[in-house]
C-alpha cells in the first residue's frame, strides 16, 4: 500500500461518476484513508439525487461535488470554471476519468446507435473532459518538481481489460459497444499521453478488475474496497516509467 | 503473388468505397488481372458521380455497381437486398470493408462530433455491413469445403497501422478521430472472428501501407496499384491460421 501514501503530497483529485460504484468508493476511500488529498472533487450528472455522496461530503470537509455531465460539452466547461475557483492557482494534481456505461448488446443486438453511444461516453468523453481541464492540470504540473506522478500531474482512465484487443478472442464477452469503447479509450489514452508529456503531465489507463458494482453485477469476485485499495496504491505510486501504460489493478501492464 | 491466384477460385468479391483509392484499385486490379473472381460488386455511395468506375464497368462484364452509403442501415439493408439477387444462392464469398474517411483533428482541434463521425464510418459501419450481409456470407460458407479462407467466405476490414495503439506512441501523426477509429476497428475485427468462427467465416484486418491517394496524400511512397497487388496477395491467401489477424500488406502480423 506504499504508492497510496503520495495521496498525501496530492492537493487535488479530481473523480467523474461518483454517485456510485467504483467512483463513489474512490471518493469514500481517498476521505477515510490515511492519506487523504487536499481536496477531492466528486463530480455526478445528478447531485440531488446522488445520496450516498452527498452524506459523505457531509462527513468529510475536503470532498467537494460538482455537477458534471460527461457527454456535454457544456457541461464540462461549467464545471472546469467550478474546479478553477475551487482550487485557484495550484491547479488539478489528478483527474480520474472513472464515468462509465455498458450498453450491453450482442453481434445480434447490436446497432450503429448503441455504439455510438457506449463510444461516446466511455472513449470521448475521458479525452474532452481532459482537453478541457488541461488548464488546471498545466497549473498543477508547472507547480511540481521533476518526474510525473500525482504530486504534480495525472490523468488516470479508468479501461478494462475488455478493451484489450489482444484478449478479445479468448473470452466470452463479446458485448460490442463496451469491448470497442474501451479499446478506442486505450487509444485516446496513448495519443493523450504523447500530447500531454512536454507538460509533466503523466497519462494512463487502469484496469479495476471485475468489481461488484452496478455494472459488475453481483457475481463480481472484489469488492469496491478491496478494487480501490489497490487502484489507489497503483495511481499513488505511478512514476514516469508508467506513462502512456496499461495496468491491471496489481500494477502489472496489460496486453493492448 | 500466389495468393492472388486464388480469386479465380472466388465466386464473388463486394468492395465498399470504390469510387476513388484503393477501392477503386481493387475493382480494377480484380477485373483486369489474371485471377478474376466471377462477380466483382463494386459499392458506392454515388454511382452517377463516380465515372472511373463506370468506365471500368463497361470494360469488364463481371463488374457490378450497387448503391451503398455505409453509414446509412437504410442503404446497406438496400444494398444487401440487390446483390442478393445478384449472388443468389451462391451467396457472397468475399467482403472488403474498405470505405474510410480522415477526419482530421489534433488535440487541440478535435470535438466530440469530430470523433464520433470518424468512429461510425470507420468502425461501425463495418460491424453494421457485416451483420446485413451475414446470411449470404453464410451461404457462400456452407458452400465451401473445410478451412477458411475467400474460396468459401471472408470479412477483409481495410485497417491502418495508425490504429495499432502499441505504435502509438512512436508515430507524429496524432489524429485523435482517425487513429482512434481503426483501434476500435481493430476490436470489432477481432470481436466478429469470434461470431463468424461457427459458420467458417473468415474475418481478419490488414494494413494496405501508405498509399498515394486523396487519403494518403501525393507524398505516400506507395502506388494504388502496388498496394493492391500486395493485398491481393495477402487475402488471396488467407487461411484459418490468419483468422482474427491484424497484418501488414507484407503479410506480417502487426502489433494491436
Ligand atoms: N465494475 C467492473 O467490474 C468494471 C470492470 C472494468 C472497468 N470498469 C469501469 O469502471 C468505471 C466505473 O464502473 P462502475 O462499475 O463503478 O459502474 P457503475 O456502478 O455503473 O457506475 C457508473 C458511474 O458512471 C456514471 N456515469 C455514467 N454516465 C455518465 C455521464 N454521462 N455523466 C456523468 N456520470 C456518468 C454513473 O452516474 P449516474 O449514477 O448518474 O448514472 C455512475 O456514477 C467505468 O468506466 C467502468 O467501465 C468497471
Ligand atoms: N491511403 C492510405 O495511405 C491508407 C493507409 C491506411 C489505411 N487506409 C484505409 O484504406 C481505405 C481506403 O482509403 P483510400 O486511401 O482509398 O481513401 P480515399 O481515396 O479517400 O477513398 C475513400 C473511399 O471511401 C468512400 N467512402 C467514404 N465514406 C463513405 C460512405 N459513407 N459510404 C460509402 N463510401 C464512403 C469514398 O467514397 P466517395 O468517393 O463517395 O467519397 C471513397 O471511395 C480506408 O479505410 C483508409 O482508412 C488508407
Amino acid at each position: 500500500m506504499s504508492g497510496a501514501m503520495n495521496f498525501r503530497k496530492c492537493g487535488s483529485v479530481l473523480v467523474t461518476g461518483a454517485s456510485r460504484g467504483i467512483g463513489l468508493q474512490l471518493v469514500d476511500s481517498l476521505a477515510s484513508g490515511a492519506f487523504s488529498p487536499g481536496k477531492i472533487i466528486a463530480t455526478t450528472r445528478n447531485p440531488s439525487s446522488a445520496q450516498k455522496l452527498q452524506k459523505l461530503a457531509e462527513k468529510y470537509p475536503n470532498i467537494h461535488i460538482i455537477t458534471l455531465d460527461v457527454v456535454n460539452q457544456d457541461s464540462i466547461e461549467k464545471s472546469a470554471e467550478e474546479v478553477g475557483l475551487l482550487v485557484q492557482d495550484k491547479g488539478l494534481n489528478c483527474l480520474i476519468n472513472n464515468a462509465g456505461i455498458n450498453v450491453s448488446a450482442d453481434f445480434q443486438s447490436v446497432t450503429a446507435e448503441k455504439m455510438i453511444e457506449n463510444f461516446h461516453t466511455n472513449a470521448v468523453s475521458p479525452l474532452m473532459i481532459t482537453k478541457t481541464f488541461l488548464p488546471l492540470l498545466k497549473a498543477a504540473a508547472s507547480r511540481g518538481g521533476a518526474g510525473m506522478g500525482i504530486q504534480k500531474a495525472a490523468v488516470i482512465n479508468i479501461g478494462s481489460l475488455l478493451g484489450s484487443v489482444e484478449l478479445a478472442m479468448d473470452s466470452s464477452f463479446r458485448w460490442y459497444p463496451y469491448r470497442v469503447s474501451k479499446s478506442a479509450l486505450n487509444m485516446v489514452s496513448r495519443c493523450m499521453a504523447v500530447d500531454l508529456e512536454a507538460d509533466g503531465i503523466l497519462c494512463m489507463a487502469v484496469h479495476p478488475g471485475w468489481v461488484r458494482t452496478d455494472m459488475g453485477g453481483v457475481q463480481a469476485p472484489l469488492t469496491p474496497e478491496d478494487s480501490v485499495a489497490s487502484l489507489l496504491s497503483v495511481i499513488g505510486g505511478l512514476t514516469e516509467k508508467d506513462h502512456g501504460s496499461f495496468l491491471n489493478l496489481t500494477g502489472e501492464p496489460l496486453p493492448w
